[in-house]
């Protein structure tokens, strides 16, 4: 039996300002760092202890995989960032207010943009300022690989990658991960372990900074998935997430 | 032409208390926090890259690291951790005030202790509750790989490996190479690249916190060595770490 842990990062400056973030590298508040660290202490606590991690390239994962390695008194874990486990990308959403934006399309539109699996938000230009493409961190990808704009679809396509190829075969080799990502991210690894419908999934939200547990078996099924910590805070920080997008 | 970057990690907390530290894990004080990020700052505004980071096992190795990369922007980077980085093991002298054991055994037998090159300062007994045999983080090695005590050339002969067989690869390979360590893991890397001999290495000093630049040739041999930033504060810095052990 495996066990994986997987974080959504603590809240982020634009969860605050309830603005579409996506590929936008924008920083934790203090409360993100608190969840952070409060989650290092109870996976601490409750004895969990990990041999690799697996973050995104944007500052608010990976600072909140660093400050509960922190609170873990475990800095020298040994961390691989991918670009596969970033937050979906919002397209020419990134930056717009989700209450404003409802206003403006509808609720329906917003939560479909949101919500639906297969609609994404309209596109970046590619010479748009907001783009990724020119960005360091991604020079060693094809421009093409740089997404505009992304529907869950999209996400699940390059995120189930990065699981086949390096992930499960780490868990399969005996190591114990955890994986600090996004949303969308932990979304479409959910949806995947789960084999949640394209439907269903449209209904299922993370919370920022609580731990994920699963329990997998040899071939990696999930066994038991549940939040490490009180329930009940869990479901309603789920059911605030779900809230963001109306009007 | 090649560059390399050597870091000793910020003000720690024995760093402050003037206690032997070697490979107790102690963190940051805020000003060591404050010169990890001024490192990063510095390397920014000169428009240092990196494609690569090493730093040691230890949490004020690390956190400088992380430090420095965040005020870069550039949290994003691979990090290999390596216990050939650690700083020298300390020994019995672990934890104990440098001016009381100065006063208890004469500033002479510490200066030994301190800087002489084969030398080592008494070991750890192996059941010490000092030792670091039993710790998580070192649970890939062989017992007998962890030390009790170390003098420098234990050091130089731990960490050389780890240069020739990672850092000097990636290097020749055209990694852009940031290495966050410590005070005698740096003296061993510079007694190698500069061909210092075992009596002059006594005297070469790092301060805490500031960008140590190689230029480097094909071949890796040394071509200019300098402080980033202000040069007559880098000297004072290196001559009050040579004052910490006077009673």
């Amino acid at each position: 039996m495996h066990k994986l842990v997987l974080i959504r990062h603590g809240e982020s400056t634009w969860n605050l300002e309830n603005r579409f973030t996506g590929w936008t590298d924008v920083p934790l508040t203090d409360t993100g760092i608190a969840q952070a660290r409060q989650a290092g202490q109870l996976l601490a606590a409750q004895g969990y202890e990990f041999d690799l991690a697996y973050t995104s390239m944007l500052a608010r994962a990976t600072h909140t995989l660093w400050h509960c390695l922190d609170a873990m008194q475990r800095t020298w874990l040994p961390v691989e960032h991918s670009w596969r486990l970033n937050e979906r990308h919002y397209g020419a959403l990134q930056g717009l207010n989700k209450a404003e934006t409802a206003r403006q399309y509808g609720d329906e539109q917003v939560h479909i943009w949101r919500r639906s699996y297969d609609v994404p938000p309209p596109a970046l230009e590619p010479g748009d300022p907001r783009s990724e493409r020119g960005d360091l961190r991604y020079a060693s990808l094809n421009p093409g690989q740089i997404p505009l704009t992304e529907c869950l679809k999209d996400t699940v396509a390059r995120v189930l990658p990065y699981w086949q190829e390096a992930i499960a075969p780490a868990i399969r080799a005996g190591q114990r991960v955890l994986i600090a990502a996004h949303g969308n991210s932990i979304r479409a690894l959910v949806k995947y372990l789960d084999g949640i419908s394209d439907t269903d999934i449209v209904g299922l939200n993370i919370p920022n900074g609580i731990p994920l547990v699963y329990e997998l078996d040899a071939e990696l099924k999930p066994l038991r998935r549940h939040y490490l910590g009180d329930a009940e805070a869990a479901a309603q920080a789920a059911a605030a997430v779900a809230a963001q997008g109306r009007a």
